[in-house]
This record gives C-alpha cells, sequence and structure tokens, in this order.
C-alpha cells in the first residue's frame, strides 16, 4: 500500500515554478482530495539562478533530468520544459521507465502525441496534457468526456494571448504592428523571439490537438494552414470598424463531408460576435456540437498559475487512480489519418484593400479581374490617399467565393496596370 | 466477461425521448467509444400516448418502473423522470440494486445529493448528474476534476433559461411581465406551471449544486435566498437603460472567509459585461478561481438534446469503466455543513423606484431615511409619472449599503407620508 504519490518535475520556467508552488502551498488540499499526499520529490532545471529562485530543498533540486526520469520514489513525470527537443525524449523515458507523465507542451502533443499515447498505453501509465491548450481552462477533458457523445462540426478559437493582445492594443490604440509587438514585449506579453506567436505557430499546434479531440481522427501541424498578423496595418483595423467587423486571430476548424478544413489567419469577424469581444490575453473556444449545440468557454489561456491549475488537476486525477489502484489508462485507438481539405477549396468572403491611381474607369478594370473569377463584390470604399500622387485607397468586400479564385484574382491584380499595389486581404468569417 | 451494457430508462418526456433517441441512431459510435455496446433494455414511461410515439421495440417499453429498477440485464440506470418523488425513490432503489445511476435531477441532487453520493459509495455504484446544471455544458465535471487543484471564491450564472428568455424579450420589446410569460408559454419557453422556474426555485437547486462543488462543503436548498422575476415591471428596464444596465435574474455565490453568501434574484448587472449579453434561452457561468482566474461557460441550458449529451456523456463514463473492470466509483467525502452568510449581512448597491407627489421637499425627506440608514445615494431620476395626479416616480441608485439597512430603510419608506409607493427595489451586482 503507497504511503505517497512521488512527482518529479522538468523545468523552472513560468509555468513550472507555478506548479512547484501549488504543489507545495496546497499540499493538504491535495492530498485529501488525492487521498495521498503528493510529494514534489525531485526537480531538474539546468538554470542555476532559476534553481536559486526556487524555495525547495537542496535535495530536490538537481541540474540532471535523468534523477527526475529514473527516480524510484517519482510516480508521475511532469514535463514543463517545452520545445521539442528534448521534451519529447523525456516523456518518453519517462513512459518507458513506467511513469505516469503530465505536460503542457502543445508542440509535442501536436507532432507526437499519437506516437506518445500509444508508448503510454504499452507501459500502462497515463499520459495527460490538459494544460496545452487554453491553459486552465477545461478543454481536452471536455472534449474527451463531457462531449464524447456529439458530433463536432465546428471550431472556431482565440487560442493564443500573445497575438490578441496585440491586435487589441492595434484596434484600440491605431498603432502600427511593430510599434505594438515592441510595446507587447517591454511589457512582457510577447517573448524576446515572437515568431511561434505572431506567425500562428502556437495556434496551429493547440488547433490540432482540439481537431484530433473533436473529430476522432488524426491531423499534424502541417495539416494545418497557418498564416500570421505581422502584415496587419492599422489601416485595416479602421476599414474593419468601418465596415462592422473585428480582427481576430482565428483558429478555424470545420467538418464537411469527410474533409476537415484546418485553417490558423487574421479574420474579419462581425464587431457583435462572442470572439469578436474576446479582448487582451483573453482565449475562447467556439465549439458547435449536434447534440449540446453551441457551446462558448472563455479564460485567460496563458500564465503560471493558469496553466498550474491544469496541469495539477491532470496530477490528481492520475493521483486519485494511484490511490484507489485503479488502472484507468485510456484506451489509444489508433485513429484514421484525418483528410484534410486543400485551402484552395475552401469558401470564403474575403476583404481586399488596394492602391490605384484616382482616376476613372480603375475600378471597372478591377472588378473585371474579380467577375473573371466568379468573385462578386459585395461593397466597396474608394478614398483618396494621396493627393499628390493621385492615388486612391479601394476597399473591397467580397460575397463568398473559392479561395482558388481569389488566388488566382490577386496574381491578375498585383500585374493589373491601374493597380499600384495589393495592400492586404484578410479572409471574413462568421 | 460482459458483452455489452444494458441501460434502463425511466421518464420518456423531453429528455428521455431525447437520450433514446441517441442511445439508439448513435449505437455505432457510443459502442466503439464505450468498448462495448450499450444497449437500451428497457424504458418505463406511465403515458400511454409516449409510449405509443417511441420507436422502441414493445418488449422495451413498459409503464412499471420495477422493470427498469430490478431489471437483470440493467447496468446503468437513467432516471429522468424529474421531480422531488418518487424520483428520489427510485435512485436509491436503482443503488441498492447494485445498478450505477444517472440523473439530470436537479432537485433531487440539490436536496438529497449527499445521501444518495453516500448510498452509491456503500454499493460501490457510480451516481453521475452532469445535465442537472447548464444541461450540455461540461460544469459538473469541470468543477470535480479540472478544478480541483483551484480554490474558487465566486460564482455568478444565469442558469435558467425560461426567465432569461422572458427578462431578454421584456427587454427588448417593452413588454410587461404577464404578457411576456404568456407568450413563453404559448411558444413553450414557459412551462403550464411556471412556478418553479419564475420563482427562481430551478436557478436556487443548481446554484446548490454548483455551490456544493465549488467550495467542498454541503449546503442545502433552504440556504438560498431566493426571489424571482414576477415583480419586474417594463419600467425597470428603462430606467436600467438609463443607468447602463441590464436586468438578469442571477445564481450569486461567493465565499467570504468562512462564510458563503447564496442568493437567486434578479439584478442589475452592468450592460457590457459577459453575462448582460447573455440574452433568451442561453445559460452562462462566470466562475472566479485562485489559479484558473476567471472562467466563463456559455451555452444552452435546456433542450432535449441539450440534456441528452450530457446524460449520454456520464452513461459512457461509467460504461468505460465497466468494460474496463476498474471500480472507478468516486469516493464521498462527508463534507462538512457549509455556513452560510444571513442575506441581512450581505453588502451591495441597490435600485430603488418609488412614486411619490411632485412636490418640493420630498427627496429630502426619503435622502434623510436612507442617510438614516447608512445608505449613500449614487444617483437619483425624478421624472413627472402623472400630471394630473401631480406625482412622479423616483428613481434611486446607492452605493454599497448592506442589505439589513436597506430593509429597514424600505419599511421606513413605506410608512413615510410622502411616498406613495415603493414600487419595486433591485439589487446591483458588478
Amino acid at each position: 500500500m503507497k504511503k505517497n504519490i512521488g512527482i518529479g518535475l522538468l523545468g523552472l520556467g513560468t509555468v513550472g515554478s507555478g506548479v512547484a508552488e501549488v504543489l507545495v502551498t496546497k499540499a493538504d488540499s491535495l492530498a485529501e482530495q488525492a487521498g495521498l499526499p503528493l510529494i514534489l520529490r525531485k526537480v531538474a532545471e539546468r538554470d542555476v539562478n532559476k534553481r536559486r529562485s526556487a524555495r525547495l530543498g537542496p535535495n530536490v533540486l538537481t541540474s540532471n533530468p535523468e534523477e527526475v526520469l529514473s527516480h524510484p520514489e517519482v510516480d508521475i513525470v511532469i514535463e514543463l520544459i517545452g520545445g521539442e527537443h528534448p521534451a519529447k525524449e523525456y516523456i518518453e523515458r519517462a513512459i518507458t521507465n513506467g511513469k505516469h507523465a503530465v505536460t503542457a507542451n502543445k508542440e509535442v502533443i501536436a507532432k507526437y502525441g499519437y506516437e506518445l499515447f500509444s508508448l503510454a498505453g504499452k507501459h500502462n501509465t497515463d499520459l495527460r496534457y490538459e494544460a496545452s491548450v487554453g491553459s486552465g481552462m477545461p478543454l481536452i477533458s471536455s472534449f474527451q468526456q463531457e462531449l464524447a457523445a456529439n458530433k463536432i462540426s465546428a471550431i472556431h478559437a482565440i487560442l493564443n494571448g500573445t497575438t490578441n493582445y496585440i491586435l487589441t492594443r492595434m484596434a484600440q490604440e491605431g498603432l502600427d504592428f511593430a510599434s505594438t509587438l515592441k510595446q507587447a514585449q517591454e511589457l512582457g506579453y510577447a517573448e524576446a523571439d515572437p515568431a511561434n506567436d505572431i506567425e500562428g505557430r502556437d495556434t496551429a499546434y493547440k488547433l490540432v490537438i482540439l481537431s484530433n479531440l473533436a473529430f476522432r481522427t488524426k491531423f499534424v501541424p502541417q495539416d494545418v494552414y497557418c498564416e500570421g498578423i505581422s502584415n496587419i496595418a492599422a489601416l485595416d483595423f479602421l476599414y474593419a470598424r468601418e465596415f462592422g467587423y473585428a480582427i481576430k486571430l482565428l483558429a478555424i476548424a470545420k467538418r464537411d463531408d469527410d474533409e476537415v478544413e484546418m485553417r490558423v489567419h487574421p479574420v474579419f469577424i462581425p464587431r457583435d460576435s462572442q470572439l469578436a469581444k474576446v479582448d487582451g490575453v483573453y482565449n475562447a473556444i467556439e465549439v458547435e456540437t449536434d447534440l449540446a449545440g453551441k457551446l462558448v468557454f472563455y479564460g485567460e489561456g496563458a500564465g503560471s498559475l493558469r496553466a498550474a491549475s491544469a496541469v495539477v488537476a491532470d496530477v490528481l486525477a492520475i493521483a486519485r487512480n494511484i490511490y484507489r489502484g485503479v488502472n484507468n489508462v485510456p484506451e489509444v485507438k489508433l485513429n484514421q489519418r484525418g483528410t484534410v481539405k486543400p485551402m484552395s477549396d475552401i469558401t470564403t468572403r474575403y476583404y481586399l484593400r488596394l492602391n490605384a491611381p484616382d482616376r476613372p474607369g480603375v475600378l471597372a478594370q478591377i472588378s473585371k479581374v474579380l467577375g473573371d473569377n466568379s468573385i462578386s463584390i459585395s461593397s466597396v470604399i474608394q478614398k483618396e490617399s494621396d493627393l499628390a500622387a493621385q492615388t486612391a485607397v479601394i476597399v473591397i468586400m467580397t460575397y463568398p467565393a473559392e479561395e482558388k479564385g481569389v488566388q488566382k484574382a490577386l496574381k491578375q491584380l498585383k500585374q493589373l496596370p491601374v493597380v499600384n499595389e495589393v495592400s492586404n486581404f484578410i479572409r471574413v468569417e462568421g
């Protein structure tokens, strides 16, 4: 009979230090809920300064991950170092050493989830990842359990706090992208190397994880069409408002017969929609289901304690099983590879912003290119842009059109002598 | 080794027929997820017409609940007849017969939850009730599992679709309560006997269930201060809008040191708050936590398939445990009786609407009564109401004040010669 449950922690960064804090300060309440005390036995962190700042016993801290992975009294390994390697290999070693694993690592789960779940199944250990999407919001478990009887038809989600913070500031203050990013970095809302966030990759990983659960098929990050927010100009926010829209970086997955479209890119969404009102570092996930109808989850998708909430919930779930002596490791169904709808086949509405000479006949030529590619215009705004140069900004909102037709039209517009520049085009959703 | 899992169903009403439909039409997908086929073996319904309309085999339908409760091949009994008795006794008999139970019955769980969980624990059976609050929204499980590491400090929720539908129509169309209720009944959004909904009792049951999970103590329906919506007049919506508020029936639970205040009543909430924008039959629950921050769940809180989503998820969770041969019945901790903060001790802001003669000095006398009871006024609107009678409507918004002082002031105002009528008073939240 076990007297306690040993926890090993890899990584004392933002999330790791939050988890360590919760495990220590809430030890009594967690023990009561788990049935046994949860003991943080070993914490591996390479950064000496982080180790110093942690208020953990000297025997707990180590710079060597192996001491966590092979510790005989560690039952559950929490991986919080992030990134692809060596995080994936650490999780593998934890599992092959017979330990349960908990991770917040969206990149590893999006890329190697099925491989790792299958490995965990073979070793009769559990691998949990509630914190990988939406931090403390109960998404993974809701998709796995409470929505299990549903057929999910669509997901629309704001899944990245950094980009949503930047877009919110740009919308509110009329600033351009570069200076807003710089401010966000100074305030700690964006990392020094923000590429993963602003290029949409972080969001794409999360969308893959949710889609695999929602559609019960296997997708990989390459399946997601991915476009970041660095092209959005202050001017686009002005026109968005004029047409009644907000600009958000959305993760979109839709099931259409047997194909799933999966995309991450900036969108115009109606200003009165729920997702349009999700500001700052908040995340929100809208799920459309056949039985439960439309559900929305809203919360903070990042932060030390937010993620710790989900990580410790995963630890508690495993601990309860250990305490009861039940092997409740989920069975891994080797799901079929999902069929992705090619991006060129999607149909949506579009916002186009062009720069052209301010003279008669220009709009006629632009309209002809669009018409030739089966794109109907729903409205146009033309504004004098530069009096001296006699150029105008032409903004076009289209009716639903096929992406491949729009891409062809954009090429032709760029070559059209009466078009100085195709300044931007943004898809419209909802 | 079991070859399938037998389901027994009590009640073929709105939710019951939805559950039967899902179990039959989704049989293949559910079997795949459970590991074994789920067979609907016996359905008890007293109403002959409902039995006739169900497309179930003749051996499945019965008018005798005992045939479900004691059926040797029924592993899980789903109770969907609703109401207090005999629903509670049926659940008890299912459990003592060694069957797992699933229910959507908020009244039984709010009143007898702990008793029934304890009984289920003794018989090593599971009792699940995800559908009892918020239908298909994953609330119960989120409170039980994903938020387990959190200390929850407050719940603000719209938990009843009927009242929210009525308040939404009143706000949008300026109608009075009685005619809006009548319309709602004709459209099927309110029951023939709407008392449970409009008097707030349905909401109070749900608040008790959520509070028991959130605060890990034991509350009963009598602990909830409960006030319905029938006193709200069209005029109150006009003034609410003028002051920047919406009117909603909220369920509120707040932890304050070791006391919990629990109340269900109409409130003024800021028009730009998330709950103010929850319209029609939608529900929303806002939860404040120490680790996960503020979370909001939004979805349809009623309807046949909405509830079926949660009921079948509960069935699947039990079926998976049966299939794996694990006894994963939650341990029942006999929690302490919660300490309720008396309603007279709560502090909030108030909206008062009075009718008084339209003459100088009236407001001075009213203000004096409020001041004598330590109530400060934040703003006043005075409007001529009836030219002939020379009466005015006086609307007062207060600063935070204690409920007991306000109740005392209301009594005194009613006796004040210069007050014709205390027309309404509504608490302000947020």
